[in-house]
């Protein structure tokens, strides 16, 4: 029989700061797409990698998928046709409507569906790994954006600051 | 009254759990450091940044840190002059003696160490938002990497393999 932990069990990481801890990384990531020239925020990469934009679309799209799938159990593979506007003020508004569902409806996930076994489009794993999959690859990119805005001479915004 | 969740509650993610996940970084972050010409590693860098190589021996000294911090509740301000070894051997030596340690002393961390509050050399935070900012930080010089490997014409290890 499973037991849901009362709210002031010592858990490693409770809904409530998986919450803060998500919407932090979306304010810094937030920062740095404020942070790039409108004209380079498409244009610019180094090495031939994507364009910050490109993965900043990507980054929503993945977030999307993650909160869908923590709040019904479907993972479809977002249509990534769909993250292809060069527009940042449409990259911002979907941005902070996705933010707000995040608060509104991730303390609607049930706890239980975190140890539990899903299928994502890229493979089966549990709720935590899908969730914090999800956070790590907003990272791993944000990361590259640090790069481009140093490589056009541009101060990135503090990484400790959420 | 605080209860320790049984094994078997829902939380969020189990010790074991992760584990696993700083172990799969740590082994992404070793595959980085050596996908480097070692001629590069310490000496190429974009935009002004730090070499990966001088990035690896931050996240190795934070990572030391944050376990330390974890088992004792002491968290010194490490000190960076150690991480001056241009030495890829010595560099994956420690890292290598590090993941073991993590291995062998994380499941040895009091789960009710997460919620409290500690005092870090940046700032008061749970030994959450402390375990998981190691992480970030570790994550987000990771795809920094990554655009110095592109950058050098070489292709990175997978991200989504752990």
């Amino acid at each position: 029989m499973q037991n849901t932990p009362a709210v002031d069990s010592p858990v490693i990481v409770s809904p409530a700061q998986f919450l803060e801890y998500w919407q932090g990384n979306r304010r810094l990531t937030r920062r740095v797409i404020e942070a790039f020239p409108e004209d380079q925020l498409f244009s610019f990469s180094v090495g031939g990698m994507r364009p910050f934009g490109v993965l900043a679309w990507e980054i929503q799209q993945v977030s999307e998928l993650t909160l869908t799938g923590l709040l019904t159990g479907d993972w479809p593979m977002p249509d990534w046709r769909e993250g292809v506007s060069q527009d940042r003020a449409e990259l911002l508004a979907r941005w902070d409507d996705l933010t707000a569902r995040i608060e509104a409806e991730l303390p609607q996930v049930d706890v239980a569906f975190f140890p539990q076994t899903h299928t994502l489009p890229w493979g089966e794993m549990s709720g935590w790994a899908a969730a914090i999959y999800n956070i790590d690859n907003e990272i791993h990119h944000r990361g590259q954006g640090y790069v481009y805005l140093r490589a056009l001479g541009l101060e990135p915004p503090p990484f400790y600051e959420r």
